[in-house]
């Protein structure tokens, strides 16, 4: 079960599973809680008041917070866990903090790549004519910035101080002085965190000073339209004249706009946005540049850039302060991107100092796998095709207000369904309820380790009778159906097999890393499910679809929007950016694309894992499926 | 007396005084001649062909010329000295020189910052799926370049590797890679060194492989109708609204008109033109890079930048290739600026191993003033006024056809003229005309040491009657005719009270800095006369009105445009450009403003220097003028 969990004062919402701690989840939202212990309820730091729904007060909360304040409903957020909807009031931070908890339990040092120094220079006379530039490079070097600064800023010199008293605020990026504003400015100092997925774009606005994200939304990428994956919109590139220049317009649209609203929202000034760090995978990122994406898409798939770059916002029109810088993190190969480094950043996969072994998937239209931990990583992309999307679904949706998004099926043959906006009648299936629905239809017998569909005749007798009334036909194809007979809402035996191409594809690239490195599921310490969608996925249904591999539910863990917290964590830290940066001489890309065996695999995965009585797989058969021959699984399918 | 040099093929025309060798000459012109061992007639390298004019053999020309070409006009260039108009044949350059002779005899090893680099990559494929990006930078690693890129070029990659089947040059200027071309393309590289005067800006195109001018041009300045001098220039910014916008757009369309005529000229595409060298006073260089000048203007002379810096010319709408940088060298004060460093640079003034004191002047509406060696230096500017560029003078004008450059007054009471373009009326005096013209007047006793001119009635029986009858009385004041009674261009008590102001400054300015350093005129090694005004002084003249101090006259020496040639040296090598950013370290900037007793040497430097029989100076007497007590030699004047 989820809940939503909505926070004060910022009104963010968000939906988290049950269980999720508040400090998780308002991490997840983007809402960094103040914290120096790491989340592990001896700081006290994170107290925050439920002003809605139930959470019990926990031993911790007793250490720090006073029997009056409990009264009133301050907890500490990194014990308090979910088991209801509730509301959440987050007092704004006053002090101010060094370090922020991000990501997935991620304890970052406050080292942000922007400075703001102020300088009160001696005014210049007779016996001292240094010039302006000089005057300002000497100040900045006994600080310790030693900078360039281009023409822009050389005009902006005189006036700037002649008009402050020669006391003025030096904005310096990396070793950019970009910028000086007259008197101390320092207070504000802001930077941006961005994930530009293909569907939808996040993006936050962190404060400089104490890591907190000052506000944050998501909104879908407005080249949506010119093709739901990657694919379909570098096939625009390159079957338009103009289609490059055009899809380069509307993401940039698509962040122009939500910086238009969060400005507005948090009253922070877009030039006090001196710094965005974007993360997105590497056609994205190519189309947000108006880099030519093709080559990515056609074998042997080359992306031009693949290292960390940085440039000015201006030279993409990104609309911040006329200086500020625009810093990339790294891809691992054309289809693990950036926001799959931000993730292992956010997850600490590769320098985790247990030494265990994680895999992180990124389930999308591309599923992005990575398996590794601090000893060495392996990482892959398997084009898993929209079904997690809804899209090729017969009732297939986005995750809107009358989505099914989880679905029970009990004992006796009732249906149980969870919408999306609570008591509404269902209109579709989003991803998460697609996967929930098929995997109890497997465990309630209606559909076999095949993905076959039972026969309503072979049904009765052997399912309950709510169930076989469920099994209509419709145009010929055997279907179930979820909903009422009022809303017939229905999963369709074709809808089935697209899962099973989905998540087979994922699967199959999983057991090809887990092969290559010569571990099997016993080995796996953490499933770490990531992405808007993976973080929406019921655990126990993602193992009985055999989506994730077998391991015990407890495991699999879904991490939110890790790229998005990734990229803020290389926002607030140039220590970590580096770290992220460097992300890639630490792992191994494997190419799907050239391995024969893959096929072979993925067949063996397009199975659903046979159950017994307590849901443990036993010894898979192979799967017989009619499919062509010449089926093959690469990006340019 | 000046000569007339045209150059074939380029049909260059240029005007030198008697003496000047042809390789001078060529230099000047910007016609760099092939030369190892530096003008020392020991290489042999340096032949040229006298097609017109007289051009004695020499002992040298013997030893590398046959009887033969010796018959048919060739001469060693930096043997061969003017001694009437001519005609000079320049072989192009065959080979490729690795070092050029520029400036005043300074050998520069062909070193540019510009590095055209030819590149076969090997293509990816599934097994090297390096990004392009990545690909470039291991190449250019290889070949012992570290650079950086933008995002022009990262944009650019996919289809020119693509398109040119991954054999591409890489276009390197420092450590930007600034392009990618497709094929080998490295034979077409070339930058351009541009001297930017208040009145005229001289363009030259170099080619970065050979050190060959390929074509120079100048033209006036077209801020020029916005005032003669930087004052009045900076007063437009002050007053006009876009007054800066204004000038600013008028220098880089002077720049981009010489450019268009120049690629047209030498058939040479902008797209190869790489990097700029550009020198010229503080004002200047302000105004071109769009910066408010005003603080340079007024006490306490602030430039914004003084240091040398780099853009991108596109950043000042400058018309080569998108992504070229300009890089300026650079000033030692508010006035005293990079076009006198550049000078510095082309006559090696601080770092000549023989350690001998010179001094510099470089002539014109400022007078900029560097005395030193290699043992130490100073510089100042002394305010100089407009008269030496023909404005305030009664017949003044500026260099041009019908000018009177040179003037002679014989013993029997002749006056010959030399009037630009030869046989034609004249019409006005030029600068070097008017320093010519007082100072034979001071010879013949018609000009006083106080600068009072003789009155008729004195004048009788002591001077000769062809003289007497050329003192005539205009609107009261009275006046020396030089040319005839029809042309009427005469010489005013006016005109040399304003001669006396402008020499007495730089004069000045002069006993400042010798005073200074504790030297006096039998110290000087050279006086070198800069500036495309400085080249056309007659010498002698100079040290009769003791606008130079009084040494031998061989040791006065006109340089050329040395500003033009510093920046010349500064293009063709990287080493050059770097000790010519260091030569600031090496210098001390004296500010005349501030100091009580110039205006007292001023005073004293406004007489002329009393003539013996041999033209040697007595001792001086001072001079007794009226003038304002408030009188103040100052930039702000």
């Amino acid at each position: 079960m989820k809940y939503e969990i909505r926070f004060l004062p910022s009104e963010t919402t968000t939906r988290a599973p049950e269980a999720t701690t508040i400090f998780n989840a308002a991490n997840w939202a983007g809402l960094a809680i103040d914290s120096t212990c790491g989340g592990r309820g001896t700081c006290g730091k994170c107290k925050v008041r439920v002003m809605q729904g139930s959470a019990p007060v926990r031993e911790a909360d007793r250490k720090f917070i006073s029997p009056s304040e409990l009264e009133q409903g301050w907890r500490l957020s990194c014990r308090a866990v979910l088991h209801s909807d509730c509301v959440v009031d987050i007092p704004r931070l006053m002090g101010n903090p060094k370090a922020a908890l991000l990501g997935y339990g991620h304890h970052v040092i406050l080292h942000p790549n922007v400075a703001k120094i102020y300088l009160e220079l001696s005014e210049p006379n007779l016996e001292d004519q240094v010039s302006d530039l000089a005057r300002i490079h000497a100040a900045l070097d006994k600080e310790g910035y030693d900078v360039h600064s281009n023409i822009t800023l050389w005009r902006s010199l005189p006036n700037i101080l002649r008009g402050s008293d020669f006391q003025v605020t030096a904005v310096v990026v990396g070793d950019e002085l970009i910028a000086l504003e007259a008197g101390d400015t320092r207070a504000k100092n802001y930077g941006i965190a961005v994930d530009v997925g293909t569907t939808s774009v996040v993006c936050a606005i962190v404060n400089l000073n104490t890591g907190a994200v000052e506000a944050v939304k998501s909104d879908l990428n407005r080249q949506a339209p010119f093709g739901a994956d990657v694919i379909s919109r570098v096939s625009h590139t390159m079957m338009e004249k103009d289609g490059l220049v055009e899809l380069q317009a509307r993401i940039i649209e698509t962040l122009n706009d939500l910086l238009e609203q969060l400005t507005a929202q948090s009253d922070i000034a877009r030039e006090n946005i001196y710094e965005a760090v974007i993360v997105g995978n590497a056609t994205m990122l190519h189309l947000l540049l108006g880099i030519d994406p093709e080559p990515i898409s056609v074998a042997p798939f080359i992306p031009t850039i693949t290292q960390p770059v940085t440039f000015r916002a201006a030279d993409i029109g990104l609309r911040l302060h006329p200086e500020a810088r625009v810093s990339t993190l790294p891809h691992l190969g054309a289809y693990v991107g950036a926001d799959i480094v931000a993730g292992i950043l956010a997850t600490d996969l590769t320098r985790n100092k247990d030494g265990k072994l994680r895999l992180l998937i990124d389930v999308g239209t591309n599923g992005e796998i990575v398996l590794g931990s601090v000893n060495g990583t392996l990482a892959t992309a398997a084009p898993a095709g929209p079904a997690f999307e809804g899209a090729q679904i017969k009732n297939g949706m986005r995750a809107s207000t009358g989505a099914i998004e989880g679905i029970q099926i009990t004992p006796d043959g009732d249906v149980l369904l969870q919408i999306i906006g609570g008591d509404v009648k269902p209109i579709g299936i989003a991803g998460s309820g697609l996967v929930d629905a098929v995997a109890e239809m497997v465990r309630a017998g209606i559909v076999d380790a095949s993905g076959r569909m039972i026969r309503v005749e072979d049904a009765r007798g052997k399912l309950p009778d709510t169930l076989v009334e469920r099994l209509v036909t419709i145009d010929g194809v055997r279907c179930f159906r979820l909903s009422d007979v009022e809303s017939n809402i229905v999963l369709s035996q074709q809808d089935i097999r697209a899962l099973q191409f989905a998540k087979g594809s994922i699967a199959a690239g999983v057991e090809v890393l887990m092969q290559q490195m010569g571990v099997t599921a016993n080995d796996l310490h953490e499933v770490l499910l990531a992405g808007s969608f993976g973080s929406y996925i019921n655990p126990a249904s993602a193992r009985t679809i055999g989506l994730v591999p077998w391991v015990p539910v407890e495991k699999i863990i879904a991490v939110g929007n890790s790229a998005g917290e990734g990229a803020k964590i290389a926002l607030l830290s140039f220590r970590e950016r580096e770290a992220a940066n460097r992300i890639p001489e630490f792992i191994e890309y494997v190419e799907l694309s050239g391995r024969g065996e893959f096929n072979d695999i993925f067949t063996d995965a397009l199975a659903f894992p046979k159950l017994t009585n307590d849901e443990r797989p036993t010894t898979q058969e192979p799967l017989v499926m009619e499919m062509s021959s010449s089926f093959v699984i690469g990006p340019s399918s």
